[in-house]
């Protein structure tokens, strides 16, 4: 099949709903001949969109080989499911045909008990590598590198080290860059395989070889790795030992995988939706996951009515002050998140410009300074115009600038706070900043409308 | 310098004080010992930390081929006031450095006039080049590939591949996959260069090629260009038209800066911060970005203020009904925000399990109903117990679950109607949805309580 006679993207949905037919007739050749044929991935993403009677009929049809892949490209919440289903002995196998990294990662989701019976069923080299994968934190560059590592010798000539490579790494499925080491395994450079192919035979690779290589500790953090691989453009990370004796590599597929996945983590801290994901179908995990960030901004709105119930009588005198307060308080909301999100943003990644703390922080201060004002011009003229009183008008404006400014600074210096003490500033997005909010939001505009109005009844309250 | 010699990251925040220093005291040559050495992308974060006089003082001092690598790797903001302070003769000669996709991107940043005299000066092959890349929209496939393509030709030998590539592609940097055409220049294949590297030199291309190949059209979201490379794990998008001729390449690193892109697009969206960046520095292009979202959440919250207005009645009978406002009003708010991240999220990225509207809105009616009650009852008991009314109790409860229920159902769909209008739900996310459910929430708070409470007067408010 050439890529012309190929459609360019498959129709998945159609080719789900020919699937679910065949289960349905029990047509089992007539499923495989659709199925075999397709990219892992595309099965995958068929199996996501049938019922869990379904993806297992699908799973089991496979050749291990190809479950082995499709289980690799599954949803977490569906891999879940699947390997809650499947047959240890069917399982060992596509464990040893993965790549190191994909097998730890898939033995490291199992419980304790069935890890240690899959691992039993494995080949003593699949399942040491495994293990030694499995000793690294899962979101460190330990436990992303994969072990399979193109290696030549830096003292080799060119020809030699293509013999190197056809002999020894034969198994190593595409291979897209050469690791150059001593005599000590110790990374000395590196070269792409097109400048092995152009070069002289005879050639000594140290001579031809990149020396300026960047490599990350197994420690570090996945998503600084990530932000390495994509700062330099690498294609792969090298993972060295504090002798920089080359442990392993994160290739750029992972790295795809770990950018997205940062990004859709600081998502759900900001959505307050936890390990929840779009893929879940159970109602009770969503409960579970997002609950508590619910509950977070409960009790904090709930401390806030609280604080209004301090200001009764103020409310007595007049009950119209609390129109404003929704307004005040989303207006607070806002203007933290949108703080609190770009700092984080900064702190991420490795692309902040970090000026220092104060210049951030006068940035901010200027910024909702004049937002502030422009939005606390708008509420005032809208307050003075309901209620006939300019007095009242000043007062919003007063109490709507206080606030933003506050939430700006707020929204500023916690995730700078929360980073330094260890937690993911990322925390600081959500519902967390919005709950504080409203507690300070409350208290200043009463404050400020108390203070401002003492002994001034506006004149809407005795219409 | 050999890999174990190097620090494995810069401490750029020390080398930029030295580069400061060196400004100071005009010590130019000092300045390039230090800075000559460096990636671009490390020279590219010096300046970061840089006032806008030094920026230019270092960027001066480079050579053009450092320099043109340099002003790729500098963040939006510093690159726009680099480009309005360069000279034209200066740039020029950069651009004719940079590979078609990056140049075509600096050039693209230009105001048109200034574009006009730049082209100008670059040397026709290029300029063509660059030309060509403009026609197609910034964030389309078209818009990121590069033109630099390393093809052979199918019913070459292995050994007329290798030659080709060295006499005619030696100028592409980093060849890292090699395309296979036909006699129409159609794409029919690809092989990674180990591959031929492998290979016997007198086996014919197309019998060692991998003929299932991946290509999009130009016209593609860049979103989903990315996306595709990340489902089939690709190093590469090859590019193709109508007719399966190739047009150009999407390289990974390019895939890289969509994803991350992409996902900082949907964060920027959910905090409401428009293309306001961490790096920015003019606070007026804050207030420009960030100020119309803030203008609509504002605007929500003072029609929620008008519709507490029309139940004004009963505020009078029992001010004290306002306390429990601001929880019902966060808790809708941030259930609102996590039914439609997760629907923004299913539906991008080409993850999404598409299981069907109703599927999808029946799993949040049964979360919602679940947190709506759990939720409703903490709240009720508080009110049962700060007003010793279970009459009111249960009002609350009934207010805060119609709420849930109602914020995830919004939620849900209105992501879905803005992608079926075409518009990016990821809008949906943010200020948005917080607004329409302040009114939504507010509305429905008072119509519960008016319509449980009809005649009944919670015992508090006669204290």
């Amino acid at each position: 099949m050439t890529a012309s006679d190929q459609p360019q993207v498959p129709d998945l949905d159609q080719l789900a709903r020919q699937v679910a037919d065949h289960i349905e007739n029990a047509e089992v050749q007539a499923l495989l001949d659709l199925v075999a044929p397709l990219h892992p991935a595309d099965i995958a993403d068929i199996m996501e969109r049938l019922n869990r009677f379904e993806q297992n009929f699908v799973f089991d049809a496979l050749a291990p080989e190809e479950g082995s892949q499709v289980l690799l490209e599954l949803e977490d919440a569906t891999r879940e499911d699947v390997l809650a289903d499947i047959d240890e002995k069917r399982l060992a196998p596509m464990v040893d045909e993965m790549e190191s990294d994909d097998a730890a990662d898939i033995v490291g989701e199992l419980d304790d008990e069935v890890r240690e019976r899959v691992l039993r069923q494995v080949p003593e080299e699949s399942r040491q590598e495994v293990e030694q994968l499995l000793t690294y934190p899962e979101d460190s560059a330990g436990g992303i590198m994969a072990l399979e590592i193109p290696w030549i010798r830096q003292n080799h000539t060119v020809a030699k080290a293509i013999e190197m490579i056809r002999t020894h790494h034969r198994e190593i499925e595409d291979i897209n860059e050469v690791f150059v080491v001593d005599r000590d395994q110790r990374l000395v450079g590196e070269i792409l395989p097109v400048g092995l192919l152009l070069a002289d035979p005879e050639a000594k690779v140290s001579d031809i070889m990149k020396t300026e290589v960047v490599s990350v500790p197994p420690e570090m953090d996945q998503e600084e790795a990530a932000g390495i691989a994509s700062k330099y453009d690498l294609i792969n990370v090298p993972v060295t030992d504090d002798n920089q004796r080359l442990l392993g590599v994160i290739t750029y597929d992972d790295i795809f995988d770990v950018i997205e996945e940062e990004d859709q983590e600081d998502i759900s801290y900001m959505a307050g939706t936890g390990e929840d994901e779009p893929a879940e179908r159970s109602a009770m995990k969503a409960v579970r996951e997002r609950g508590p960030w619910l509950l977070l901004g409960l009790l904090g709105s709930m401390a806030a009515g609280q604080v209004m119930k301090g200001f009764e009588q103020s409310l007595q005198a007049n009950v119209m002050l609390v129109i404003f307060l929704p307004a005040v308080m989303a207006t607070g909301g806002s203007v933290a998140i949108q703080a609190s999100s770009l700092v984080v943003r900064g702190l991420g990644g490795g692309s902040f410009a970090f000026q220092g703390v104060p210049l951030v922080l006068w940035r901010e201060l200027r910024v909702s300074a004049l937002l502030g004002l422009g939005l606390g011009l708008l509420l005032g003229s809208f307050a003075l115009v309901s209620f006939g009183d300019s007095r009242f008008g000043l007062c919003i404006l007063a109490a709507l600038g206080l606030v933003v400014v506050n939430a700006a600074i707020t929204g500023t210096l916690i995730p700078l706070v929360l980073k330094r003490i260890g937690i993911d500033p990322a925390v600081a997005m959500g519902p967390f900043i919005t709950a504080l909010n409203d507690v300070m939001a409350v208290t200043i505009y009463f404050l400020v409308v108390v203070t401002m109005l003492s002994g001034h009844v506006p004149s809407a309250a005795v219409r």
